[in-house]
């Protein structure tokens, strides 16, 4: 089985390996691709059976388009911009990739809070201008630590896992509670309970009308002094003022990265890291060649699936 | 049990918390603080039971100059500036603290790999200049690489543990096989075959004859293209030459901290900064706050385990 076209939106060309392309090509007859915001859009929908996007919409007046579309896929794990319900009372299937970067994100997590504990980059940095001495930096272990992770999704639950295997205590929260962990010795406790005993935080809820400001001016203000706060999640689930005394206060170290900054702009970025105690990073966790080739992988292997009769990571 | 004097040579005051130095005092009536070039030591040596030093030596001549002697404690791992046999002979008790910094150092490998494979030094210095982009930064997963243990003591387990943890296949060669680890999928490999095919090695041997260059030219040689190479034993077991020349040739890279520099001279350290590939850090893999706190309370119950009649960490 194969379409007859595949109209790919807003995916460029060195975002996929050429092997990725050609796998595309070899499921189609025709492929086609335009930038989002091309004015061929609608022209190259109406006969097109799937459409191929990256984190930018396909909304009802596409999907209205496209009167022979079976198939939507994501080249990302968010699909807020892809109108489901439409698509799905239209009978087109839809398509994402979750999970593709969990390891990348969760290595990062422990690279970060590695670099904090033990003065890594200013040990480098040291060494190469010629200290030779150990002496005046700081290192604590993560062994022994109370470890909180909050949201035990696939990223939250590996980090939970590898906090265990540096011997951490670790509890988590979550929306549900999820026994599979607490069996093997993670856990539960309430989110109040967990601000103010870990001494390690990771943040990895995903960001929905339920989880916006979830860190509101009264959690962060429970946050154990001394803690380590890592958020490699989007920046709208803390109150923004709220951290932003806790960081000017001192009394936390913060870590983050740049990923789906929102309705942090520039500015607050700016703002945060004048404090010597926030680290910020670029959007690095997902990008490893691992992720990569995972990212490229799923979303072919979602259109074979669908292919075959058989549809894999569909979104309802 | 008290003992009736106490010499301490080589260790200063603030090399241990207060709260050490009164539990030693409780444990004998009289305690005296030496350095190791002191003109007073023999006569200060003639009525003490016990001897405490740091790396600094406790010969057979000292060992003469203390006829009432019971007891040589260190405040290190290696002793190899103590004459353990003939303090054997005499009937002195010597004691060392092993493993007191075992998760220090396992967790460092880990940063400093982290730090490597996800380009954190450069990721935080590029966001503190205003770089919001992740474009341009590499990153590997440890996950599903070839991690080979060269040692497979206490460290170098720990170390293939936590490499277990983080989804990596790990190999080891050790001078005697550990069929616990094998058991856990560790698996034993050849020298020859572990630095040919891993993709990252980490080195844990201890240095005496045996190992001494242990890793000469035709070793070197062998090891993997692209491997990152991480060693925070001595620097002594390697080939110098050999491994300049892997570092120059850019191949490998070569991560290590300064402990026990030894023969790498100030100019040898100098000469293999210059290369990107290869990273040097201060000896900060054993000072963490646990470890100190280890280490102290080992040296004390070491001595309180001896006058109980019980001697514990005893080195023969």
């Amino acid at each position: 089985m194969k379409f007859k076209k595949i109209l790919v939106v807003g995916i460029q060309k060195p975002q996929l390996d050429n092997f990725t392309w050609k796998s595309l090509s070899s499921l189609t007859n025709k492929i086609v691709l335009l930038s989002p915001d091309s004015r061929d859009i609608f022209k190259e929908l109406k006969d097109s059976e799937a459409l191929l996007v990256y984190f930018n919409k396909a909304d009802k007046e596409m999907i209205d388009g496209a009167p022979n579309l079976k198939y939507i896929g994501a080249l990302a794990t968010g699909v807020g911009k892809i109108d489901i319900k439409y698509a799905s009372k239209k009978g087109v299937v839809v398509t994402n990739i979750p999970g593709y970067s969990t390891e990348s994100v969760a290595e990062l997590v422990f690279g970060v809070l590695l670099e904090n504990s033990r003065e890594i980059s200013r040990a480098k940095t040291e060494s190469k201008k010629g200290n030779r001495s150990e002496l005046g930096f700081s290192a604590r272990e993560i062994k022994g630590k109370t470890f909180g992770v909050l949201g035990l999704g696939r990223i939250g639950a590996r980090v939970a896992e590898l906090a265990q295997a540096f011997e951490a205590n670790v509890i988590y929260w979550s929306k549900t509670r999820k026994k599979s962990y607490e069996k093997r010795g993670v856990k539960y406790s309430s989110m109040n309970d967990l601000l103010k005993k870990s001494d390690i935080i990771s943040i990895h809820f995903s960001l929905n009308d339920r989880t916006n400001n979830i860190l509101n001016k009264s959690k962060v203000k429970q946050i154990k002094k001394g803690a380590i706060v890592i958020n490699t999640a989007p920046m709208e689930l803390i109150d923004y003022e709220a951290l932003k005394n806790r960081i000017k206060s001192g009394n936390i170290t913060f870590i983050f990265d740049h990923t789906d900054l929102g309705d942090i702009t520039e500015k607050r970025l700016k703002e945060l890291q004048r404090y010597k105690n926030c680290i910020t990073y670029p959007a690095i966790g997902y990008i490893s060649q691992e992720a990569r080739v995972n990212k490229q992988k799923i979303f072919v292997d979602n259109i074979k699936s669908f292919l075959k009769g058989k549809p894999t990571n569909t979104v309802e």
